[in-house]
């Protein structure tokens, strides 16, 4: 499979703040880039060489966007099976079909954590209402009740307190065949964003604290402020999610750290097969960010060296927050992105600003 | 005149490698950005929200790319003034027209220079064959023969190292009016790449020691290891150059430093209306770079800090210097950028290299 030359096309699925910092990483290379996005307002478009707008199902469209393009990525893990088994017969996919599979399924994520030996919290699959009540007798209360797919930013989740919780928890998530986990009291939630190569290279960058609220990622940290070990067994456990996948790009695993008496250990908690918005601080900490990273690693590029120059902390700014903006530009040394969304709706992603300080 | 918010549209005239950073830093604060140039393969064509593809002189084309944008800047000196004229009747222009008309012209910028107290080359003016002889009997030899327009990158000169070779200089930079500039023996060329914004704060980004070859700017290093007075008068002369053309956006003021016995000083070379290729190393050193200071500037935001966080050394790859993309992208700490340039002729910005390393 031939490597990119600059010059070459990168398409890109999905238009949202991940695709455009992509296609902007994909510039910056010399690349054009091919956005195909069916929301006519994606801000990737913006930036992108060439733009479609139409619906992931739409075969003409794909097979227009497969023959301008030499690779194709995605900025996003619920591309639909179908889409992706047609532009891979068409062009090289990556990262690679089945890395989609697995990651776009909890329960099938949990049990390549599983197989691979590395920790989890404990889960049951629940795919109907008869299997509620065994699975909570084993899970025990509180439990979280997650779907199986589609779910992101908190979207998709139940909290269950008491058996009789469970078929409400049921109802609120759709009927959707799901997974029951047991609620985990950890002391932080790190991740790791790494990337593979087409030749097998792994880079990973510094494992981030993260902060979420409501669901949603707030702000990531880094360094992370845990034990060496803790930081060596998170970045080992990307390693090997990587190496099973076949990886190849940038992808994000998120843990618990969970604090016991033998010393802390690491849960995987998600594993998302895309660049992250806990990496983005790697935009001004890194001479290579987690976009570019993914660029070179799709295009059949070396990797760049994930070493950071700087501490660095990112905030996200969600909904109405980015409507501080003309103060964030005044703050020395914050540097702001703002996503050109036409409509800061609560909840919605619509900037970060990271700061940077130096190494501690 | 009204500030800009995001979503506003930024447009630029010219589509180059400055056009392209410039709309990709635009984006980055949520501005659309429309770039306008005659050339149909404009790098910056590939990363902006709207592209015109037309003659600087053609005023329908013109009109309607006033009437769609919210500002009008321009990447590069040599803005018809026509262009510049009917632009900025329709919208703000930034930086204004005078600027414009200044840094345009060798004779009206060392004018400037020489108004404001501030050292440059000794010049006369030459505007036909018969000012030849007089001009080099008082610049003595070697002498520098420069048009008054249009030179970049060493284009439009011609060295003089004796009376006879007057005529064949003069017929070499096409007989336009010209500057006769005596020869200067300096230390190092250094440049400030500095911003004023719409309120007039003034923001300079640490000076820079560049290094040319062939009038071609191969390497900019900071800091530019020169005595701190030297640094504080380069810096002192950019601000009163930029207070004195009531400039808006950020410009470049290029300085030979001369050693003399009573210590350095600076003199004027010239003055780029625009971001510059000696402030490419911003991008990576600091929390805003030089083309997100432009664009600050120009939307009526505040200046970013021009601190750097890291010492930086630039190097452009000219021509077939690109070809080297494999080996720059496998070493560790190099950030790359291609500008996606169709052909690689000899002479031209194909790209550049900017290390970095901790403050010295």
């Amino acid at each position: 499979m031939a490597e990119l030359a600059p010059g070459d096309t990168v398409g890109i699925l999905g238009g949202g703040q991940l695709g455009r910092m992509l296609a902007v990483a994909a510039a910056k290379l010399g690349l054009r880039t091919h956005v195909f996005c069916p929301d006519p307002d994606s801000p990737a478009f913006a930036v992108a060489a060439q733009a479609t707008c139409a619906s992931y199902e739409d075969e003409d469209a794909l097979e227009r966007f497969a023959a301008g393009v030499a690779v194709v990525t995605y900025e996003f893990e619920n591309v639909p099976a179908g889409t992706a088994a047609r532009l891979s017969a068409a062009r090289p996919l990556f990262p690679p079909s089945r890395a989609l599979e697995v990651t776009q399924d909890r329960l099938l994520e949990k049990r390549l954590a599983a197989s691979l030996g590395l920790g989890t919290a404990p889960f049951r699959p629940v795919d109907g209402v008869q299997d509620l009540a065994p699975a909570l007798r084993e899970a025990g209360t509180p439990a979280l009740l997650k779907t199986r797919r589609f779910g992101y930013d908190g979207k998709g989740q139940a909290r269950i307190d008491a058996l009789n919780e469970a078929e409400p928890a049921f109802e609120a998530i759709g009927r959707q065949p799901a997974i029951l986990e047991s609620f985990v009291t950890f002391a932080a939630e790190i991740s790791v964003v790494a990337a593979r190569g087409r030749n097998g290279a792994f880079a990973a960058y510094d494992p981030v604290r993260n902060e979420h609220a409501g669901g949603i990622l707030r702000r990531s940290t880094v360094p992370a402020g845990m034990e060496a070990e803790v930081a060596a067994a998170a970045i080992e456990a990307a390693r090997a999610i990587g190496e099973s996948l076949d990886f190849v790009g940038v992808f994000c695993a998120e843990f618990f750290v969970i604090a016991e008496r033998e010393g802390a250990r690491v849960l995987v908690n998600e594993i998302a097969p895309r660049v992250h918005n806990s990496g983005h601080w790697t935009l001004e900490a890194c001479a290579v960010s987690q976009f570019e990273q993914h660029i070179r690693a799709v295009a059949g590029w070396p990797l760049g060296s994930p070493a950071r120059h700087s501490d660095a902390v990112m905030e996200n700014l969600i909904g109405d927050d980015v409507l501080a903006w003309p103060a964030l530009l005044s703050e020395p040394g914050a540097s702001l992105h703002v996503y050109g969304k036409r409509e800061a709706r609560p909840g919605r992603k619509m900037g970060h600003v990271t700061r940077l300080s130096a190494r501690g």
